[in-house]
């Protein structure tokens, strides 16, 4: 039978090299193989660049491409051949790392790669590692409180339809809008109905170049950068 | 004119040591005093022993107290003593790192501090470290993703209105329930008029003796702890 190594989910954090956990920090010094995804071959040199000075120096580099594409059909072939390589080196007893930028299980790909390794999950030992999202990393940079006793907190894509935008942050006291970038024009629209625009702080390019705060939504750009979310809470 | 020294808002992380930044760390290396603040004491403790491999041997530890009540005059006068405890600190140049479980702007009393010290905010340097929350260290130790690309998280108080977090659950595909006790009939109530039983896995006391995963609400005693919480994902 075979005995696979343990695939650990890394959340590296939001880009500064310094928001990783101490636990993610002593995972990477231990592991064989290190996998870093991403659509963008962007995030996956930062999710890289950040894990890269807690290596072994023997660790082996594997990057995992899927295509920047909406159709489901193939993407879901990128993610088989993707989870064949994962299983493939895990099948060898390696140990290996899956780098995500922000958390592993909040909006991203190892979710995915679970679901791919289905099958064979009941016989791979899978272990995640949390780490600081970009929406954490924005309050703590502009001071502004997230969400306090007694609230909730909505955190929505901002590319999800405009009725469900406006249901979702209409029933919360707090939310972020992540992705705040091509649907612009939609997400003022419903901030502007929901009488939250005065209540919204847009962070954009975070820790890059480029990085700008905005406290009014009329100095954002019409077509921010892909790197930007905005931060509401009722007054 | 006085030079006040920085205040600090340093998110430990859930509780385990290790999933503290390497941020957090590197700051705590470096400041004067450090306060704890809690509704209980545990709590105090807890965020304390984290901290404390990280403090210099000469840092000042401080706790302010302020009462397990609703009352708020109560509590706000208890906060005007503790910002003054804190302000007079930083007055002398010194630096002061700001406790919390989680993440400061998360649920935390680092916000409370800050409107306290209203007054003094615009000399008064203040920096915050993000930190790990319980429910993503929920989800990590489960395995269960939390929210995926295209959906909504709510982040809900399980001592909401009922009302309340049968608007905000019923808008989002994903919900965190958080303080998941007291109020553990009216939160079966919403979640089974919503569908989502059977979407919803109860933590308890996570890293703490009596850690608990309930795949099924009909395990969950009717009268949990307070360190419990509820993940809940759409099938």
């Amino acid at each position: 039978m075979t005995r696979f190594g343990t695939l650990f989910g890394i959340g590296v954090g939001p880009g500064d090299p310094d928001l990783i956990t101490l636990k993610a920090v002593k995972t990477l010094q231990t592991v064989d193989v290190v996998f870093a995804a991403a659509s963008t071959k962007n995030e996956a040199s930062l999710a890289l660049s950040i894990a890269a000075p807690h290596l072994r120096h023997d660790a082996q580099v594997v990057r995992l491409d899927f295509p920047m594409t909406r159709d489901q059909a193939v993407l879901d072939a990128a993610w088989r051949a993707n989870a064949d390589t994962v299983a493939a080196i895990l099948a060898q007893g390696k140990s290996a790392a899956f780098l995500t930028l922000g958390d592993p299980l909040t909006y991203s790909t190892f979710g995915y790669l679970l679901r791919t390794l289905n099958g064979l999950l009941a016989e791979i030992p899978v272990a995640v590692v949390p780490g600081i999202t970009s929406y954490q990393a924005a309050a703590a940079h502009t001071g502004r409180v997230l969400v306090e006793s007694g609230e909730s907190l909505a955190v929505v894509s901002g590319v999800a339809p405009e009725a469900e935008l406006e249901a979702v942050l209409g029933a919360a006291q707090a939310a972020v809008i992540l992705k705040a970038y091509k649907n612009m024009p939609t997400i003022r629209r419903v901030l502007d109905r929901l009488g939250l625009t005065q209540s919204a702080t847009f962070v954009t390019r975070l820790g890059h170049e480029g990085e700008a705060v905005f406290a009014s939504l009329d100095e954002v750009p019409e077509k921010p950068s892909y790197f930007s979310l905005i931060l509401v809470r009722r007054g």
